[in-house]
Formats: structure tokens, sequence, C-alpha cells
């Protein structure tokens, strides 16, 4: 058997993989490959595929013999390309250290730098590059980073022995300190290495690489990656692939700096070159967002950079080749870049290159630029974009008119207008958050620890960090709302304050963040919705000429309802009308009419809600002239209408001049084990036939009033939880008449309809028995979830999510359509209905209605419209423009 | 179009239908049709079939034309055979108007004699019979029927006015009543008719018809029609068929008698001809019991009537013929029939035959002899005996060793031996039932009102009425113990009491009824299993032999096992292990085990309970030696081992040494809204896997124990629950292990097979993905009912009942499996489980799986076996044989 192939060589004339093996190579992998292939100067090494780490679990934690030998002979291959040779004392070959997964987890995984140093090629390099200095902090920095990722020694014992030696020395800057001192730093470090680790630290250069990738592997499953994955729905049997490249030196002298540009604006989408850098540093300096990094040129300028010296004025020519390589990188991978370079000594090389992560605002512009630059096609466009990120833009900004105190400004790092208490750690973001409270996370800066807390909370503020810090980059990824490095904050974690211009604010002060414009302010404010821009409707009509499903949207009064039209919404496909029972002026009719004892009692209870069901239906009509309405009939199980403490109990009594003892004989009888599997829906409908009927007149008397008033009506009315054919058939049946008796005395005609949901598993089985006597399917998929599953969602709580955690389940079905239970289900249904009714038309009007893998499935199903909430409809219409793209 | 035919003749020579018509013509008038053709000596007339009575409900109560020219047309034939007249008012043409559905239902519908009579006929007849008091009493006792029947009067003022004529005349008897007290009595009933109907007694011979065979067709939508056809499970769209016969009159005198008899006894299947009679009246005299009615022969001799002469020695030839037709007629049917006859001035007319209504046990005789006497094939007699039936022997007797006091004793007229409370009243019998009493109907005689609480009380006692009385024939009919005709007893239903020598009995106070002596007792008496006889060995035998289902019980302890293997189980299809944790020394430690806050003290709680789970587990084994043993792991929700009143929870943290506090707060958060969608099964064991893998090693060694006793031990570990194939894949590695490890450790081989529940629409959908992890599947037919109906079985009481009753359900889906819904999943899980594995063993636990209906589609759908509770095993057993010979 020839072996497998666990390692691949980029650059040294040995170019193995490309940007298409991401899978097997990660993306930094890959692309090191496809910028090796294209020439750039990226320094050579090579990758260890990702099967390389799933091998590496399944060996309980132990390299292949395969993978180290081809590892020692890309080494080899390297050597010789260089002249370098690792674990020479000389002139000793370094390597970086890094993780790459398929996709990017920014911070997730760890990183080795420097690595092959040792005490005795420590002195080699301080001869060879005559910067003792650069030798020693090199090596102090390996031995730190080594220590902390690959042993598991705490980052602040190493840091304390640095803060300690600052001290002494009486310095502020780690630069500040002399090779000697760094000298004298390695020998406390290895000290506390073997106090505290009881091996010491490893100086044969191989025996560092192995434990280095191992570590990486090993990384692939810390809690931290793990969570990122499980928020993101990333796959844990995935895995990482290793990067092993040769070091290049951003630190070496002011002829070297390190940064990061994107090739547009990530923010707003703007086409212009966009980059932060360091002069002397190495890239974590960058990205932890220590000190505060220069901008690459005048577009990048900012309020907290804007007086320092930019990469063009500095390195012009380097600047001019930085420039040609993005311009190459753009057009080659026809997406905006995220590059990462390092300049050593006058010399540029390029270390990484990746899609970079943006607003959606950006993305969005940047879409609509590249189909008009003839970067893209409309097809490509529309695929660019996921389209749960749209939500970013549909969600309020705040009211301009309201009154704002704005506190301070850092960067506008991730837009977004949110108010919220003020939470120190991630652990409270979440708790708060558990609890119903609105939050933001306030952090001298975050670290891949704070994810939870950063997904919990509604914003983030950091006081330290550009705009590439892992607070900006994270907080975009996930939407979130984030003002970044704002220096003037003083923020003690420990004492729970954050101090800026003398005034302290607390754990559980109200503040505000608009992430748009990065300003910080008092109080909670009042919002307004989103404003809808230009390319966001130029983006929104692709989407609408390419896709085949409707778009609906679930909303019961007219303002929702005039919400979903302005998202572009083709009609109400939920409209839940026990919404309307309980408001405060019917409440105590539907009340009275559950305490009535006859039919003519109850009827009379009725009458009283008449008027408001028709004055609701009359304000819906309007606002969706000429656009289907699907009313749904009442739905819930009585007793929800009564109140549940005794007190409340003892007021109904009294305002209904009912003993106690009534009302609370009533309720026990109403009483249900099981209220998801009881008395309700159309069995409701059957018992209580006057209740129907009512719904049925008032739509009817709603629909007369309003095409009187040259309104366009197309009401669908909706019988719920139907699972027996006869059921519909009796309901349909009474409803017929009562709209019909309407109809006639109004003298008006109306297109209407009679359907039912199929939201139970009986009702999909028996689908071509219910379908003679429906117009109409609707899959309330919440309903069939829970029963297909057997599972109630407001019970699910206590394992369902350990279920998602632990892999049992994909994905929570409440949030993404089972395809192969409840899908199964939904495309019988489908399937049978048509068969009987080809004229059947079916949509789905669950939660499931706005998710954007559900409306791919359902678009798959043949059906005819989703229904979601307003705000989820541009989501929703872009999702089905990509399931007909995908299907393509 | 030609003619639709609608009234179909019999006699006189024009007979048109056959005994396998019943569903046209009714099972009366059948057989009339098929006797008239045997040339025996029926009374000729003519049979309105079922499809007028339903086309008379379509038309609003009217008889359509063609049924009225059809009648008409038939009664000119009738007239020129006999040479009276219908209307004629010197020899007048009567006729009978009786109901006949295509299943026998005892007293529900209305019966109409001497139709045709009026004050001129009534002259002729007197005339012609030399008999004027005959006249006047067919007259009377016309009027009354049919202003009782027809017009709606209430009989009581019909018969108050009776009883004041005898009281007037100072005499007891109806028949000491003169022609012309008759006379006058007829002229008190016509003017109680007008005044209270506002119309006259009808002297129109057509018109009181027309008027009869309304009332007829009207009576099937009666309310104690539509009640015996819901206990039966019988469909409201059958209709009845109207018989319309000529009279003859067992009322002309003493050479004129009516009687009844059965060709063999039905109550022990004895092979004895055996009937009752009396001398002098019209048949309903004999079933209405008003009077004790006479032996036909010494074999029909009992307690009741030993004194009085026998049909034999009074009539000794018309005896004789009686017994060469009744012959005949077992002969030809081919089973034992139930006649109906009358003398009319000594000739002999056969009124009607039917199968006659028997005890089970009589039904077992008959068939185990019909098979001996080669009357049948054992596959025949296989299929006379409805498995539900079988019910009648499975219970207990009285104890003999028990003390007893004989009260009284009446007739013995259908066994069983039952205590309970004494009700007077029907609604007091169902009230008391509902509330969970168990309660005896003590009537004076019982009519066709009280069918619902006949069959709400645990047994029947009457005391007038002979063994073919309503009570004792809608007894056998149900399985209910009576003794009916207990002479000795005053009832005052009025007054609620029951007097017998002397002593009162009151409503509430306990009595016992032995059905098979007649014996009354005092107070209530322990009773003891049902002893098997040989017959019902045999019956079984040849029922064993057909069937291909094997039959298990479910079973949770052994003396259930050793039940279950008494009545023929194959094994335990469902041991509930939750019941075995309930047990008070066990339930703390399950509560110290909900209290515990860590793993190791979860599974020190465990730890108590490992014992008692091994040595109930050995107990089973040994009852089961040989045979298979399911075990469901824990499958409640953990919230339903946990007291639920605060006096309760204070105990539980006073010996938990908690606060009440944390108590209530565990309740609080264990709470759930749907516990059947909840926490529980195989969810539980994701959860807290030391639950199961205690429980698998308690299995584990209960099984080692086992075998090392020489028990042979074939244990099944069934894993509730399941939706998604990695919860059986997960749990099942963990339970193989646990198992393992026991059995390595006691250095035992055991048999043992790991499976799953399909008890949820997904499991059923996915089965094919299940189906890899499990070596069996049992449908849970309870939960897949619930989740497919989306319909909770403890909350459905307040709409179920309706939906069946309104036929939106055929039956209730608890009782029968729900076979176009519940029905394909369990297809579709079988075929797909099949498909992936071969081997895959198939049953059902469900409460089903003892239900005959459902057995019959368990072994269409080619399960391996049924499993249900030990007192129905036999049921099964049989059912599963029928299900085999209705494939044939």
């Amino acid at each position: 058997m020839s072996k497998h192939k666990w390692v691949y060589g980029f650059g040294a004339g040995n170019t193995e993989g490309n940007k298409d093996q991401k899978n097997m190579l990660g993306g930094k992998g890959a692309n090191l490959a496809e910028m090796s292939a294209l020439n750039l100067p990226v320094p050579p090494g090579f990758t260890i595929t990702t099967e390389a780490c799933i091998d590496y679990g399944k060996q309980d934690g132990k390299l292949n013999s395969e993978v180290r030998e081809q590892v020692l002979q890309a080494i080899t291959n390297i050597e010789k390309d260089s002249g370098k040779k690792f674990g020479d004392n000389n002139n000793p070959l370094l390597f970086s250290v890094r993780s790459g997964a398929r996709v990017s987890m920014p911070g997730m995984m760890d990183t080795v730098l420097n690595l092959g140093m040792n005490d005795e090629s420590v002195t080699g390099i301080a001869g060879k590059t005559d910067n003792p200095r650069f030798a020693w902090d090199s090596y102090r920095r390996f031995i730190q980073m080594f220590a902390n990722v690959v042993m598991g020694l705490e980052i602040e014992k190493l840091e304390g022995a640095l803060d300690t030696m600052k001290e002494s020395k009486g310095v502020k800057e780690d630069t500040e300190l002399t090779a000697s001192d760094l000298q004298e730093l390695v020998t406390i470090y290895k000290k506390i290495i073997l106090e505290d680790s009881g091996t010491s630290f490893p100086t044969d250069p191989q025996e560092q690489l192995w434990q280095s990738i191992g570590a990486v592997f090993q990384s692939w499953k810390n809690p931290r990656a793990q969570k990122y994955r499980e928020l993101n729905g990333f796959d844990h049997d995935w895995g990482t692939a290793v990067n092993v490249q040769s070091m290049v030196f951003g630190n070496m002298g002011d002829d070297c700096a390190t940064g990061v540009c994107f090739t547009r604006d990530p923010s707003t989408g703007d086409r212009r070159f966009f980059g932060e850098y360091l002069i002397n540093a190495q890239g974590e300096d960058v990205v932890a967002g220590i000190r505060t990094p220069q901008p690459i040129n005048n577009d990048s300028k900012n309020e907290s950079n804007k007086n320092l010296q930019t990469l063009e004025e500095v390195m012009p020519k380097l600047f001019g080749e930085l420039e040609d390589i993005y311009k190459k990188l753009e057009q080659h991978y026809r997406d905006m870049q995220d590059i990462e370079f390092t300049i050593e000594q006058d010399t540029l090389y390029i270390l990484q290159t990746r899609s970079g992560k943006r607003t959606t605002a950006a993305a969005l512009k940047m879409a609509v630029d590249m189909v008009e630059e003839k970067l893209l096609t409309r097809d490509e466009a529309l695929l660019r974009i996921n389209p749960e990120d749209l939500n970013q833009l549909l969600h309020p900004r705040f009211d301009p008119k309201a009154p704002k105190e704005v506190i301070t400004s850092g960067l506008p790092a991730s837009p977004g207008a949110v108010s919220g208490e003020i939470v120190f750690t991630s652990d409270q973001a979440v708790e708060l958050t558990e609890k119903g409270h609105a939050v933001i996370l306030v952090r001298q800066e975050t670290s891949p620890d704070d994810i939870a807390g950063m997904d919990a909370a509604k914003g983030i503020l950091t006081a330290r960090g550009g705009m590439t810090s892992h607070a900006a980059v994270v907080a975009r990824g996930m939407g979130k709302s984030c003002v970044a490095g704002c220096t003037a904050l003083s923020i003690s974690e420990k004492n729970k304050t954050m101090i800026v211009d003398g005034t302290t604010f607390g754990e559980g002060d109200l503040i505000s963040l608009d992430g748009a414009t990065g300003e910080v302010l008092k109080g909670s404010i009042p919002s307004i919705p989103a404003k809808i821009t230009e390319n966001f409707k130029t983006y929104m009509e692709w989407a609408d000429s390419t896709r085949r499903l409707k778009i609906r949207a679930n909303a019961d009064n007219p303002k929702d309802s005039q919400v979903a039209i302005e998202f572009g919404a083709q009609g109400i496909g939920l409209c839940r009308t026990e919404h309307m029972f309980f408001a405060p002026e019917r409440i105590m009719a539907v009340r009275q009419m559950i305490f009535a004892t006859s039919v003519e009692e109850r009827q009379k209870a009725l009458e009283i809600i008449r008027p408001f069901q028709i004055e609701d239906f009359v304000g819906i009509f309007k606002e969706m002239d000429g656009l289907p309405v699907n009313i749904r009939l009442l739905d819930p199980p009585l007793h929800e209408f009564l109140p549940h403490s005794t007190e409340d109990k003892q007021a109904l009594a009294k305002s209904l001049k009912l003993d106690l003892k009534v009302v609370e004989d009533r309720a026990a009888t109403l009483f249900e084990f099981n209220p998801m599997l009881g008395h309700r829906g159309c069995r409701l409908g059957v018992t209580y036939p006057e209740i129907y009927r009512l719904q049925a007149q008032a739509i009817a008397e709603a629909a007369a009033i309003s095409t009187k008033n040259g309104i366009k009506v197309y009401p669908e009315i909706m019988i719920p939880l139907v699972g027996i054919d006869r059921e519909l058939e009796i309901i349909r049946k009474e409803v017929f008449n009562a709209v019909e008796e309407v109809l006639t005395q109004q003298k008006q005609k109306v297109a209407y309809k009679i359907g039912t949901m199929i939201e139970l598993p009986r009702a999909a089985i028996t689908a071509d028995q219910i379908a003679p006597h429906a117009d109409f399917f609707s899959f309330g998929t919440n309903d069939l979830t829970q029963t297909t599953f057997g599972l109630s969602r407001d019970d699910a709580g206590k394992f369902l999510p350990q279920y998602v955690g632990d892999r049992l389940l994909p994905v929570d079905p409440f949030v993404s359509i089972d395809q192969d239970g409840v899908g199964f289900l939904i495309e019988r249904a489908t399937q049978l209905g048509r068969k009987v009714n080809p004229k059947m038309h079916v949509g789905i009007c669950g939660e499931h209605g706005g998710e954007p893998k559900s409306i791919e499935f359902c678009h798959k199903m043949g059906l005819d419209y989703v229904s979601c909430s307003p705000f989820r409809v541009p989501i929703a219409r872009l999702a089905a423009a990509q399931a007909v793209l995908k299907e393509k």
C-alpha cells in the first residue's frame, strides 16, 4: 500500500496544494499554497493535513510515523532552499507553528513562533543578526509562548516575571529591556517552568516541533474552540491542519514591521485599501491590541491613530509592493482579502490571506460594487452573503431625536445600536442574559475565553485594541454591536468599575453603544427601525428576481403588518387570533365565555368580542391590500386565558359575580397534564362551534367592510391542529356557512380560502384524507417538531442544549427543520395533498420559515411560500434566492 | 330507470331473501326468509330493507313513494295467500311490525303487534274467533303499544288506567278482566290519547302501518339505540329493516301459547333443548318477565319454575314438532339457535330464529362439542368466539374458603362473581362507577333505558324476569354477572330499599352476586382467580396451533409473571422498572438520587436501589424460566417520584435533612409543562448515564445469579423514548459495557439483547437509522398514539368521547390501533428496520397488544409478537389465531 500523503509543502519550489483544498489543508494552508503558486513572497513551509489531526485523535494523541517522516522530509526541502538548517546552532531555520481549520476561527487556536531556538542557537542568531537583543527577545517570546500553549503554564506566571524584571530595571516598555535583561529573564522563565511543570523546557528543536504540532491538534478540542464551533454550527469532526512555516521577523529593528490589511473597508465596504501595522513588532502585537497600531495609509486613519505615521510614509516602496499584491489577491480571489504581512529588514513577506470578515453593510456594498466592477456575476454576489447576516441591517438604530449624553467614544468596530446593563465578566453576561436582562460586556480587551459572554451580550465595549482586535473581529462575525479601543476608559474588572472623566460606572448601570459611530452613551436610548439602503434594495431586487418561493410574514396586528410590507413580505402567512383575545378590554369577555354554562351565554360573551375582531381584521386587511392574509382560528386551550394566582382569581370571581370556588373549580376542570396535547386547536372548534363561527363571521364582516372601502382582500381561514379528516370536514362546513351568510347579507364577493395547518404527524401521514377538505396546507413546524420528536419546546431546555453540544443532534430542531424526521412528514403531506388536490397551496408558518437551511429545504420540497417574523423577511428572501442558485 | 327494490317478501309463495342478506334485510328478516324457504311454518310477511331506513333518514322522516307502493304490493300478495284482507272489517289481516338490524340489539328497537285493528274490525274478529275477550284484549294491547311506541305516550298513563280498571273490578290479573271491561278500557285509552296528544288514535289500518314503519325507522336513532351501538362499536349508518308479518296469536285461549327456546343451554353450553313458554300469552309477556314463564321440558326446569307444567306435558305433539324444527335449524345454521314460537289454536308457528346469545363458557363448550359432532371444523369453531368474550372466563370467582352469608338466590342468568355497593338507578350506577366505586345495579326489572347503568355496574340483580328476560340477555352479552328473577326480593326504587326476609338493604350497602349459581350474598367476598376448564384448554390449543404471532405479557413482578404463564404467555413483552422504584422502602433512595448534587452522590443513592432491582429481576426470571423477558429501563420524568403536597415535601425535607426550600426548588426545577414530552425515557439515560448503568448491571447480576441457579434467562434490555439514532447508539454502548463487565466478573454467559421502543413518530420515520443499534423494536403504541395524534391520553377525556360518539373517529385510538395514522408508522418502522437488520425482532407492548382488531393488524404487519396484560393473554391468543384464519 502506497503511503498516505499527510504533509503538503508550499514555497521552496515545492508547492503541492491550492486554495480549493481547504477541507484538507485548512483555510490558511490552502491560501499559503495558492499564494506560493502565484509567486508571492511567502516564506516557505508545509501544511500537515486535517486528516492527520483526526488520526491524532484516534491514536489517543500520537503522531503516526508516516506523518513524522513526511514532516522531516518537508523540512529537509526547506533547508535545501533556504540554506538554513533546523536545529543548527549558527544559522538555524526557525519555524512558526499555527493552526488552520477549514474556516477561520479567529483566535480560537494556538500559535507558537520562533520554534527551533535554544541556548545555543540564540547565540548563533545574535551573532548572525548582530542583534543580541532581538535574539534574546525572540527566545524569551518563544519560551513564553511554548510554555503557555504547549506545556500549559499559566501565562500570568511568566508575564509576572517580565513585569518584575521591568520594575527592577525601572523601565515601562518591554522594548526598553536590554539583551542581558532578557537573557536573565530566560533563566528565570526556565526556572519557573521547571518548578511548575516538573520538566525542563525542551531544548531539542525536533522535540519542540512534535510537541507544538501535538498542541495545535490538541487545541482543536479545547472548550473555547468547541464552544465556537457550536455557536457557528461547525462540525467537531473537521479537525485542524497545522502550518509550519519559516520564520520571518518583524521585530529585528526599525527596518522591520508587521501588519494586517484589508483590500476594502471591512466596516463600510468602501473601496479603499485599509490596514494597521507596527514597526519592530511580531504579528501578535497588532492583533492583541497592546500597542495602538499605526495606519498603513491615510485612508486607514481614525480618531485614535490619526497622528501616527503611515506605512506609506515610512516605507513607500514596500507599501507600493503591498498595494500591488493586494490588488492581485483581490482579483485572484474575487473577494475582499484580509492580509497579514511582515517586513523583515526591508523585505516584504505575505504570511496569510483570506476572505476578510466584514459587516453585513460592507458585504452588501462589496457585493453590489463587485457586480458593477464585473468581478462577480449577480448569482455569485447573491451567494456571497449569509442570509442570517442581514440581521445586522434590519435591527433598530438610535432615535436621532432622542436626547443623548455621549460619555466617550472609541472605534466603530461593529455597527448596531444597543442599550444594556454593564457587566464585566463573560459569565455574568451569560447569567444575566439567561434571566432576560440586556447587557453590555465591558472588558479591558476580549480574549477567546469571552466568546460565550460576547454571544450573550447585546454589545461589547473594550478599552484597548484596534479595528482588527479580537473584540472587533469576533463582534463583526457575530453581528454584535462593538465599540473597541476606547482609550479614555479606565476599566477594573476586579472592582467592577469603569471610570471615564472622573465618573464611575458600576455593574448594572445602563449604557448604550453605537457601533456604527463608536459612541458610548449614558443610559438606555430609544431606537428606531433600521433604514434601508440603496445597496440593500438593489441586492434584494436581485434576490427577488431569482427566487421561486414567496415570502410571507407572521403578523397579527396592523403595525407588524406594516413592518412586514416594508421588508418585502408578500402577504401574511400566520395571523394568530389568540393574541387579539388577550388585550385587557377583551380578556374579560373571553373569561365570561369560559365560565358560560350554556351555548347561549357563551354566544353572548362572544358577541362582546366580535367588534374588536372585526376592527383587527379591517386594520390588517388595509395594510395587506391586495395580498393574502392567512388567519388562524383560536388555537390555545381555554385555560391559558384564566388567571393563575389566587388574587387574580378572586378579582375575576368578583368581576364575573361568581363564587371563588366556581372560578377555582372551572380552572381545575380545565387543567391539563399536557396542554400541548390537550383540548386546543380545532378540538375547541369541534366542541364549541360557536367560537369558530364568531371568528369566521368577524373575518367575513371585516372582508366585506374592506371590500366596500376599495381594499382588495384575500383572506385564508386556517383551522389549527387538525389530525383527522372529519375534524376539518365538519369545521370547514361550519366556517363556510358562517362566511357565506355574512357575505350574502353584506352583498359582497370575497375570494377566500379555507385550509388547515399540518402540525401533527397524523395530519401529514393522512394528508390525502385531509386534502379534499382543504384549499391550502400550512406546515406548523413548531408543533410538528414537538410531536414528531415527542419533545416539548418549553421543557426541552433541560437536555436539548446537551444534545446539540454532544452532537446527538446536528442542530436544534426548533431552529432548523429536522429534515430526516419532520422533513419526511412535510414531503409526504405535500405530495399526498397535491396528488388529491393539484391546486393545493402549500406553505410553512413555523419559526423555521425564517431560517435559511429550512428555507432551502422548503424550496426543494416545492412549497409555495414560507412565512416568518417581519424582521426575518429579507433573510428569507435572500435564502430563497440562494436555494435556487444552489440547485443550479 | 328500473325501480329500486325496497321490499322483500317471505312466505305466501314469494320468498325473496335468504340468511346471507342480513345487511339489507336485518338479521330477523333474513332468517324469516331463510326459514320460509326451508318450508318451516313461518307466518307470511315482508321485510322493508335497511336501505329504506337510510332513505327515510335522508328524506327527513318520509317514506318514499316506491317503498309505499312495494309495501302495498306485498300486502296484496299475502292477502291472496291468506284469504284475509288488510283493513277488512270481518276477516282482517293483522300484522306485527318489528325492527330488525343486521345484528341483534335486544330490546333496543320497538315493536307493534296486532296492527290493523280498529273499532269495526275488533267486532269482526270477536265474531270470527268467537272470542270477544281475545279480540278486545288484542285491541287494547295494540292501542297501548301503538300509543306508546308510535305516538310517544308515556306507557304509565295507559298502564295506570289498566290498574285502575283492575282495582275497580276487584281483580288482580289482566286475564281476569272481561271483554266488556276491556272494551271500556279501550274507550278510556282513546280518551287519554286524545287528551294527551291532541290527536285521535288512527283507525285507518294503512295510516297505522305507515306510522308504525316510520316509528321503527325513527327508533333507530333513539338515544338508547345509539348508546347500545356505541357500546358495541356498531355503525350508526347501518339502519334497521322493518319486518311486517301476519299476526298469529298465542293469546286466543288455552290452546294457544308463546315461547322462546334455545337449541342448547345458553348459560352452560350443555347440549340440551331449553326454553320457556306461557299459555295464552303474546310474545312480549315472556320476555318482559311479568309472569313467571313455564319450562318447555324437564331440562328447562329450575328453582323458580320447577313446579310448573312443561310444554312437553301440555302439548306433546306440538312439542315434538318444535323439537324437529330446532334440530333442523341448528343443523342448517350450524350454530345454537334462539327461537321464538307461537302456538295459535294448536298450530305451531316460528316467528324468529337467530344465533343465540350465550355465555362464553357456553360458547366454548358448544364450539368444542360441535367440532366433535363434526358440525364445525376447528377453524370455524375458532372464529365462533369473539376473543373479548373470553374475559368472562378469565376473571376471578369467590374464594370457596371465604365465609359467605347467602341472603337469597335467583336465576343464574350470567356468570361472574362480583361484589359492590347497591345502587337503584342506572344514573347512580354510572356516576359512582366514574368515581371509582364498584356497584351492583338492583332493579325490579331492567329495560333498555338501563343499558348505560348495566354497562357501568359490576353486576345486575333483578327481582322479576326469567333466563330470557332483558336483564339476563343483555348481561350475558356484556359478560356481566347477573342474578335475575330473584322473587324473594322486594325492591323499591323510589325508597331506595331492597327488603328480603325482613332485612332492609339500602343504597351503598355491600352485596355480592354469584351469577353462576344465582346466589346473592351479604357484604364483599374475596375472590380467587378463574379456574381454567378442559374446554378452554382444548380451544386454546387449537388457537395456539393456528396462530403465528407469539403472545407475551406485560408484567413487572413475579406474581403477575406467574398469572401470565398460567394464561399461556410466551414471555414478558414489557417489564416496567419504574414500578419497582415506587415501593416505600425504595422511593426514599430514589428521592435521595434526585436531590443528589453530584454524580457520586447520585451513584451512592442508586447503590441502595441495586439489591432491590436484582431481587426483582431474579424473581421474574425464575417465573419466566426459558422465556424472554423484555425489561424497559427507567421511563418517567424524575418529578413523578417527588411528593406533591407541602406536607409530604416537609416530610421529605426532614428525612433527607434538607431545607424545605431546597426540596421545593428542586421540585420547581423539575416541573414540566408537558411531562409527556419532557425529560424522560432515554433522555434521562443520556443526561444521567449512571441510572441506566445501574439498571443494566442489576439485570446482568440477576441474570448471572439465575443462570447459576439453573434458570434459563433471555433478558431483553429496552431503551425507551428513542427518537434519534445517536441516543440509542450512545446508551447501547453504555448498557453493553455495564452488562459485559458484570458477566465477565460473574463468569457467566447470558444471551441478552438490547433494543428500543418505537414510540415516537420520528423513531418510526427514521427506523433505518435506528435499526443498526437495535436487536429489537417494540412498539409502544400508547405513546406513539399520543404523539401521532398530538393527544394526551390524560387530557383527551374532555373531547375524545364526543369524537367517538360523533364518529369523527371510528373508535377510540387508545383502545384499537389507528391503522391509517399510527398503523402507517408501525408498517414503515417494521419495513425499514428489517431492511437494515433482517433479524430484527419486532413486537408491540402498548395497551393495544391485547385488543383483537389491533392484534389482527399486528399479524398483517408481520410482527413477531404482541404483549398485553396477563388477563388478556388468552384473548390475544385467540385473536392471533383468528387473524390467521381471516387471512385465508
